[in-house]
């Protein structure tokens, strides 16, 4: 089946306490969409945590002695050092760039996913406000699921994305942060393959291979497009969880 | 712009010699595709493989001391451990299960990209046999450039891709291990963004972004599904290669 990417172009710039599900809905109608069964959204994290106003002014920041003690030899100040090991469980890596941490959500990311750009939360101190990851992108994700499925009776999939560095390769891609009906893995396990034999490559990924080009449409710079529209997703929505697809730390080789 | 993956539905089974992008242009022809510029042809490694006679016989596999050592704490057997340190610079970890190389093409995987299922070079002896990844991806993935090129006046791009396990995340994802046109790395440094500053993400693995959900419409089992056509990528294409998303061991905090 054919697989169809489309951005969804008209939503206006999220302020917090707005109703995520409906800009989503009326951008959608305003293209001619009419969400269907199957279909999925996609939605950067950076609208969420606005609309869920996750902003925070840095200069509000205490920061902690081991922010300070970080701070020596990091180009971040103190503040957002300490906002960034206030989202996160560990400091896996550091350098005068980036820390990179396993976020109080469980992923591995840059910084805990606190970002300066495209925040605009103020024009004048622009620059002192940061914006956090949502609190809990799996129910972010699924209360846009249950306004759908109540305002249109579609039993659609929502994801939450956001941009992730990786070991090995340079560049981001677009990863999967919070997922309602979208399986974060789909086990192969038992299936064979074309021969008959049974497949060596079991646990397929399907989120995080959705979230990567839903990310490539959305653009990082100023597209303004904070999410799309996917038609043909390839296997049944499920419930499912950010949990399920991250591996822990005693089964990781890399950490 | 929406973007439009296809899969390619009609490739027979791909024998040593097959003219590959003879057989894609078939394939699109008969779903009534025509390739224009700025399209991208995804393959999977395999049948890129199989037309390359990357197939070998484990029987014909003499293991040195080093993959009987290995063999020792390994499910696998002397001659497969043998081809994955052949094909590889160095063994970054080791599990029962798998062994994670640098390949000598730069990139990490499990077990050099060697595996056994949907070879079926034979059907009685068809577990002794396996597949290696292309001796050059990028150079497959340029001879289909350059064929379609000259046979259809068509400006495409082309990736190989397989199916990759990934630190810190369960699952496998596609990614790109070979490019001709398609940029694996997309470079936003000096982008503003929405609110007039600079981007701090800056540099986008475009090629993978699109990796992943090509694979998601090829499927792992018995989809039969070797390849998928795109339309809408959104951003130019231009000369790349694999070389350029490989973060080098110096640079990398995670091996």
């Amino acid at each position: 089946m054919t697989l169809i990417i489309s951005p969804i172009t008209s939503i206006p710039d999220v302020k917090p306490g707005d109703h995520v599900a409906q800009l989503l809905i009326r951008g959608l109608t305003a293209q001619h969409i009419s969400l269907i069964d199957n279909d999925i959204l996609v939605v950067t994290q950076k609208i969420i945590s606005k609309s869920e106003n996750r902003y925070v002014d840095l200069s509000t920041v205490i920061p902690s002695e081991k922010a300070f003690e970080i701070a020596i030899t990091s180009e971040k100040c103190p503040e957002l050092i300490e906002l960034i090991l206030q989202e996160s469980k560990k400091i896996l890596r550091m350098t005068p760039q980036t820390i990179i941490t396993e976020h109080n959500l469980g992923f591995i990311s840059a910084n805990s996913g606190i970002d300066h750009s495209n925040v605009g939360r103020n024009e004048k101190t622009g620059e002192n406000w940061v914006l956090l990851l949502p609190n809990d992108p799996d129910a972010s994700a699924n209360n846009i699921r249950e306004f759908v499925k109540m305002e249109l009776g579609a039993n659609i999939g929502v994801m939450i994305i956001d941009s992730h560095g990786r070991a090995w390769r340079y560049g981001t891609v677009g990863t999967m942060i919070g997922t309602a009906g979208v399986p974060a893995i789909v086990d192969l396990r038992g299936k064979k393959d074309l021969y008959g034999y049974q497949l060596k490559i079991t646990r397929v990924a399907a989120a995080d291979e959705l979230a990567g080009t839903a990310s490539l449409i959305m653009g990082q710079a100023n597209e303004k497009i904070p999410a799309v529209h996917v038609r043909g997703f390839p296997y049944p929505l499920r419930c499912s969880s950010l949990k399920e697809v991250i591996r822990p730390e005693e089964e990781d080789l890399f950490r």
